[in-house]
């Protein structure tokens, strides 16, 4: 214990407040002071937050889009940090052990959870930085924390285990696993931003012949090139369905990932997938869409959605620490937890400054 | 050889020509004198037809609505028959054999046959009453024999097997099998026609809990009742989708079949889906519907479509043999094969004369 | 609060000792005065049972066979009741509600749980009856209550749902779901005792063609017959592998489940199975089996064990509420909970009392 | 046309005879003249073969461990060439294609091929060098071609192929897909020879966290290392369970792929198997094996048998020519076809010369 304690710096459980980045309604945000979070029912845990990020949804809050975002509400659902309490119904963890946050969190008694379904949770889902204040603090509160909270194995890379929270998850679960991507298959990603080189690097999980990889940067393509993919598409200059068609003897592909979350991206797809594939949708989505049953009723097509789960984050941190899954690849940009609204102008700016993920690192550490 | 001879019927095999329903163009058919079919390619076999039927299709043909039908075709996908001839390379069959036809024909060597997508054989598919004279005719002609007849077991119900041509692997596969039906789960199926009660009657081999029929004629949803449905619900009396809700408590149901084919009941069942649901369809649509991926982007569902494969034809015929399907329970109206234009004018009044699906029995046998 | 107070009889709640059948050692065991069971952590519930049953396993460790089983031990692991008071940590249930008791213990938080597999829950498992007190009590302490109970509808037949805390699960999820049943499948099923039977009549959900019931006792090969089997074999009066064959065309069957636990019975599986076949073994074996590789290596069969997860119990739920699944068929005797000494003498006795069975009911309700 | 017959060299189709390696029963081959094959059935092909190889089954065949082999029986069932003849019902091929020969003959019509399991073919299965003449010759008469051979793509390494023909979906399909292997997992393989090998080259494709490779050669250790085993154990020096306890937390293996085929490779398998985890059978055994029932009947695994269909040989194919699979790793000798005794010798030493798989080359190329 006197270990443990003489871990934890001065300053840091004697204060009852703590920085956050809270959102003041639309296009509003600040790096203020706000009440240190504690226990509200057994289930919880508080954790100090080590290293954080900033997600496609965040801007989505700030700009007004996710209307039940409350003014006042401390943002972010992505993180690691150190246990600081646990409630008294909290099993698995304890006081000082290193955990990885998920964006979602899961009660493991509703019948979702039980199915694997964690994001429908009837308790939990997504609430951090949504429903409840989030990670983007110096403090967190976690509620059903042995749901929500996985182990950090000691000599782990917490940097990499940052991308475990939401990204990785959200591209495997909802673009690759839906996707059911097989060896020798052709896939096309259409999207290169984070979320879909997260699918594409998840995809290589499945050894596919070919994965294409369509978005208007070519930036983007470099990097995912970089990361795998075999063929690039640049739709603005390239005649993407012609392409694909070329590249797969004129019978599309077998899995086609929508990473956008456009009616266009969507509607390429459709023109892009195969008789028998898969269009798995990852991205979110605004408005409707038009799906063309008028031809696609007798193709054989699946099409699926789905919020992101992370009922694979066991799975995917084991890949992480065998060493199959290079996350860290998907960072450009570190900070300071204090800096991060010049992070967000970084995240916000990512054609300028061709940001992927951020990381933020709590600066008493 | 003798014997097989003293059973063909005087006058069978010695006239050249035959009868046979043809499309002369839109809104024009004819009961007329054609040519008897003979052998082509070696993989071809002559089929006598003993019993026909009438799909939903071919009326959507006889309205111009499937325009790669020419004028002068025999319609027809659907029978059975006993094989008159076989080409030299036919070796599952012989002459006398009593045969299933299958609307769908399959070559069984190109890469989508090995997968089972019998329904986008390089060769084959829907060709039957399509591309080439089909089977409302004393002979048919079928290519790719060997993967496009299923023989009949001496003292089967040969009736009853019509139905298994088209419309119960229909039903089955693009309904039952992508909808994913499990025990204990709440199935809709949105359409009580034969498409509708065809999936009705094989939803059952999975025991779900509950069977919604939604249809807006009563005397369908009372026929549903009667084949096993759980509760039916009138669309034209009754808000279908609070009723759902009310049924299953709010949540949805885990599998919707859209047996219609329009943009209104597929708009339907996007309304009735549960979370991690399945929305089946069946349907042969004309014009392409609305999306709503802004709310089901969320929702972990997965669409299915599906041109029935036929791949579950063995499958079939086994529950029909061993008396878990009585596939006889969609046949409502009985005919001579020479008095098809009643047969079709019965089955254009479904309404009137509360037809399911009819039978055509070729008068000779 | 007053209401449910109403609704607990005198004495039940005053006294702090209750009956219950205690484990002495192989061959002993006694109905006889205990303390009552008392929360103990902040994930118990206390249960008052209402009823319950005996189960072969509890025959086994009176014999002896299950050592890790302590003198002084109250036995069983199955039963229905209502909630008398539960730990700090309980959510899903309160005081007064009706409960399923599962056999199966489960945190839903080890990697186990989160997988579905409840039997190998690092907490739990089973636990009941075995290393700690059980379920053949006026109370029981049940642990990790969150995961191990299932709240019972208002209305329904508790004495059915009894059958849900082992049995049925058991058959279903060890020999049914383990061996793949398909529509117009061939199973054969080795034991035709209350296990057997839970198979066969939840093999039913997935309508095989034939369901062969293989047993030396022609009683229960005519009870089998009532519960659906389609055909029966005496193995002690006829030779079951040709009789076998002969049904399934020399084929031998695609699924066979092996419910009895000896060396002999899981033989005659290997030699029934088809090609491409699986044996679902449910049976509780004491010794090794022959495993005849040398010619089962290439014959593409697949062969499984399972200790019951319960994981279906939701599912199984749905089938007794919709009457698609009859479970009390499984019930020929029916005692008070007093009695159970005698209840014991039935079910030793299953061939002479032709026993399946035994309800016992705590005659207070 | 012109240009085809340009290719082929003079006296390649001239001469009525060619030279063959012939087993004239145990311990006895030779390389002497044989008719050439001509075509007997219409599905058949000739083909030349220009690349062969040698299987570990030729060498039981030749210890006289196959008793269905006769004297006088061409061996061989590997290998690439080119169709020098097509019967009239061969639709696929021409004359002068470059093919891949399954060692698995496949009619595509009956019921077992139907399903994908070529192996049980009612026609075809493993035939070739078994049942009739095979390929270590400079002609072979392919049944069933059009389901028995491949394409090979212009540009193609033959050399590469030759490993497709048998070794690689062997590894992939008994031990692998069987196997269930899935990213993260963990994974053992007993058996360090080609075919264990072969499933370490295709286990990759699934991206397990760990593959341990056991055998007790050091030299097939160290192979097996740099064919990206994650751990090796010299079951010889080491007790290989201790070691892959350790190597697991004391959980034991996802998956346990047994490719040896004697009792105690497999005794090892069912000693390293995790709860829940699947034992993959591709070794070919001549005597039954002890199965630990009395342990594993609580264990919820699986075992599998297989032989292999070939139905994956599409997406090898796909793999080989996008890179994803380096077949070449697994030859270590080269010969021409007319010294295969030398290559029979060299194949037979595998312990003195270092020995994996061999190529034999037609000199006449």
């Amino acid at each position: 214990m006197k270990e443990q304690l003489a871990t934890i710096k001065p300053g840091h459980i004697l204060k009852n407040t703590m920085n956050a980045l809270v959102y003041h309604g639309p296009q509003q945000k600040a790096w203020e002071e706000k009440p240190k979070p504690a226990i509200q029912v057994a289930t919880d845990a508080i954790v100090r937050i080590t290293k954080t990020t900033i997600c496609g949804t965040d801007l989505h809050i700030l700009k007004g889009d996710v209307p039940e975002v409350q003014a006042g509400r401390i943002l972010g659902h992505e993180g690691v940090g150190v246990i600081e309490e646990v409630g008294s119904a909290v099993t698995t963890f304890k006081k000082g052990d290193h955990v990885l946050i998920s964006c979602i969190s899961s009660c493991g008694k509703c019948s979702y959870c039980k199915q694997g379904m964690y994001s429908h949770c009837e308790q939990g889902g997504w609430i951090l930085g949504h429903l409840i204040d989030g990670t983007q603090a110096e403090y967190v509160r976690i509620p059903l924390a042995d749901g929500s909270l996985y182990k950090i194995p000691a000599g782990s890379d917490e940097e990499a285990l940052v991308m475990l929270s939401d990204i990785l998850p959200t591209g495997f679960e909802c673009g690759v696993l839906n996707g059911r991507i097989k060896p020798g298959d052709s896939v096309a990603i259409v999207g290169s931003g984070p979320i879909g080189l997260a699918a594409l690097l998840t995809a290589q999980f499945y050894t596919p012949a070919s994965i294409i990889m369509i978005d208007p940067d070519d930036n983007r393509l470099a990097v995912s090139k970089k990361m795998g993919s075999t063929d690039v598409i640049n739709n603005k200059k390239e005649d993407a369905v012609a392409k694909v068609m070329q590249l797969t003897n004129g019978r599309g592909v077998d899995t086609a990932i929508e990473a956008v979350g456009i009616p266009e991206t969507f509607e390429l797809c459709q023109s892009l997938i195969a008789p028998g594939g898969t269009i798995a949708n990852v991205g979110v989505h605004g408005k409707s869409v038009e799906l063309h049953l008028e031809t696609l009723w007798s193709k054989n097509i699946t099409i699926t959605t789905r919020l992101v789960d992370t009922v694979t984050t066991p799975m995917l941190l084991k890949t992480v620490q065998s060493k199959k899954l290079n996350s860290k690849q998907l960072i450009t940009h570190r900070f300071k937890l204090s800096e991060i609204l010049k992070a967000y102008d970084t995240f916000q700016h990512a054609d300028r400054d061709k940001t992927l993920k951020v990381i933020l690192s709590n600066e008493a550490d």
